[in-house]
């Protein structure tokens, strides 16, 4: 084994081996960080593939950081992955009300779900936000829906929500609406990987 | 789309997909729902074939979370995704040193990981604890250590750190100690693989 015990050599040496496992290939500069972000945190070479950002995308992520926009996520596991001091520094704070009293009770009585809820409830905040959904189709489905209707205007939405019900159609339908994205097509995504991209976006812009 | 906003009727449908999708392929039962978690979890077939279990290890942790033990993760987002209401209907508890003022110092002041101060800090806990690694093989090697030490005597290791620098090393090493495992072979892993693992466990014993 490599004698490596400094966190930041480790992930160096991965974006390096990433690199060389990648060949030849290249991707517009802005995507790359992100793309190899994702790559590292999965050890899925298939995000090479399956990783679409609409125009000016990455663009806008950037800018509406900048200026301390907040980011959503549909789970707490995402949330807690996002490297929340470097948010902090450019002013920025994170929401996931999945967890929050009145969203499980007014989705048992709506008979709806958690996800769903959490992003009405989203919607409702005052500030610019990224959403970033790592695992709830219905939440992205919601989003949307919200969209659609005028009731949210995300400076960005990261739709990478992973499974096998509604996943491949919400991924699909979100890249009609009229809003920046940055989608992990097909079935595979995770919180993780929502985090991922957060973070490489971050990264670009604030110390750790 | 599917009309489908229960989430226990879209898990239980991904479920029935990917076990179509497995086609007729069989699993032993004890490890079937572990790995079917994992895909549901990642939607990415390759666990099927890269989970590894020693001898026992599935009745290992379920006797093990039966008389309550205790669950340690290396990253938070590990614990994060941890049914910690599951967990607590059978008396455990889960801990996770990573984020610790007092490892970071110790980490500092002796130029290792956060990750190897926290297993050596977790390897001190007086309960009988599975040991959930998700993301750190500095973690693993450490546990790895600890264990040929005679330092720590988990229930249970569930090793599956993701990445490029000595992730394969340490799956392969860990799989050497005289200990039950869950091992996910090659670079692929990570919290949400570590989380479903633990959880894929739960659900064998514990209402959510």
């Amino acid at each position: 084994m490599f004698e490596i015990v400094n966190p930041m050599d480790i992930e160096k040496c991965s974006f390096e081996i990433i690199t060389e496992l990648l060949g030849g290939r290249t991707f517009p500069p802005e995507q790359e960080p992100i793309i190899k972000r994702v790559i590292h945190t999965t050890a899925d070479f298939d995000y090479a593939d399956s990783l679409v950002f609409s125009p000016q995308a990455v663009e806008r992520g950037l800018e509406g950081l900048k200026k301390g926009c907040h980011i959503v996520t549909d789970t707490s596991m995402a949330m807690s992955g996002i490297n929340k001091t470097a948010l902090g520094r450019l002013g920025g704070q994170i929401h996931c009300f999945i967890a929050d009293p009145d969203v499980a009770e007014e989705a048992k009585s709506r008979n709806i779900t958690r996800s769903m809820v959490s992003m009405e409830k989203a919607a409702r905040l005052e500030k610019p936000c990224i959403f970033a959904i790592g695992n709830s189709p219905t939440a992205l489905m919601e989003l949307y829906h919200l969209i659609q209707f005028q009731k949210v205007n995300p400076v960005l939405v990261i739709g990478v929500p992973v499974g096998f019900v509604n996943v491949v159609e919400s991924k699909e339908q979100i890249m009609t609406a009229p809003v920046p994205y940055i989608v992990a097509r097909g079935r595979k995504g995770g919180s993780s990987v929502a985090a991922a991209i957060c973070n490489a976006l971050l990264y670009q812009l604030s110390a750790r």
